[in-house]
């Protein structure tokens, strides 16, 4: 039951370092946006999430923090929490990868985000991945029922760096190489551009494979 | 690739009876989103759709028809589709079960219809069935996450007519039973109602098995 939403998740983050409840409310949204809230197992929302940060507080006596110094901190909260993040897809039920989707030029931020959790929820690519295949039909049309404004003249896509797909072409491209890359990492990058804007995102997930039914079908919850 | 704008299929429906094409079309649309259009695999649309009625033209000669004969043929025609759209899920890829989603008590008839298609989206509903496994928290959660009014005391289950689930809290049931009739049978009864007003709908899906995986990891489309 791992979910878009923070996914099922209790997470409590601890620093020393001084923050007033402003700003670490602030930073910590910021960070769970680009990380909790961007993966997913089967996208099935759980009822019980949580993201706590505790910081030390601003006190009279603190001395005042340096801009570059906060920004530092910014940073490495939004690292922290992607790590952690990717941790969950990468230990979903049967997983034997995890699949990075980026998707870029969308009209909007928004956009680009419902195209990359539209392929991250279709059990028709994550299923591919699962047997290395590198399908781009399954990709694409996944994109195109997003129910985001595209062209499919405009749409590329690269998996693992190789090129598949590019202006509503399917690309001259060696499958078994293509298939090899998959079968031989953990990891899987899908890359899509869909030519509207500068909209971006990203999302994780988990392949699906036999196990994820076999640990779902045969227990209860 | 089977999703819920008509799935992939190509149907063609001819009959003798005499029709205009804004009876026939009128028809048609109705009859196809009561059928076609609520059915699903995985959920995944496909490119290629068609449902194609060919009648008899209505010509000056034609004897007029009679309104009861005229009601008569859409309810035969509705039965059709239904039968045939049924046959689709049911024959999907590694299906062990048939399962119809009954949503009623939504605000609108749109709203059931999003929380019957959140639920037969939901790999956890659809492995759980597969599992023969009366999960009434999968199915219970999937609604609170589809994105409509309800409040989860107004909310009422049952599978296979067994109440698993009234006014907000779990029934007592026996297990054991509720399993058998899900393991005894191809059809599997899902009804929810949540106490918002007269929205009905219908959905019908192919449970997750370990199967549908292979079928769709091991080949390339």
């Amino acid at each position: 039951m791992i979910g878009p939403a923070m996914a099922t998740m209790l997470s409590v983050i601890a620093t020393d370092y001084p923050l007033t409840p402003e700003m670490a409310d602030s930073f910590l949204r910021s960070a769970v946006n680009q990380s909790f809230n961007r993966i997913s197992v089967e996208g099935h929302t759980s009822t019980n999430d949580a993201c706590i940060l505790l910081a030390k507080p601003v006190s009279e006596e603190s001395s005042p923090v340096a801009e570059s110094s906060l920004a530092s901190f910014r940073n490495t909260l939004h690292e922290m929490t992607l790590e952690l993040a990717k941790k969950i897809p990468a230990d979903g039920e049967g997983a034997t990868h995890l699949i990075r989707i980026v998707v870029s030029g969308a009209a909007t931020d928004a956009d680009a985000d419902r195209v990359a959790r539209t392929i991250a929820m279709s059990n028709l690519v994550k299923t591919a991945v699962a047997g290395a295949d590198p399908n781009w039909g399954r990709i694409v049309s996944a994109a195109g029922y997003a129910g985001v404004q595209l062209a499919v003249e405009e749409v590329s896509l690269r998996v693992n760096g190789l090129l598949l797909f590019t202006n509503g072409e399917p690309a001259p491209f060696d499958a078994a190489a293509a298939s090899q890359s998959i079968r031989d990492g953990f990891d899987t990058l899908i890359e899509l551009t869909i030519g509207q804007g500068a909209g971006h995102s990203a999302h994780y997930t988990s392949d699906l494979t036999a196990d994820y039914v076999r640990l779902n079908a045969d227990y209860t919850t």
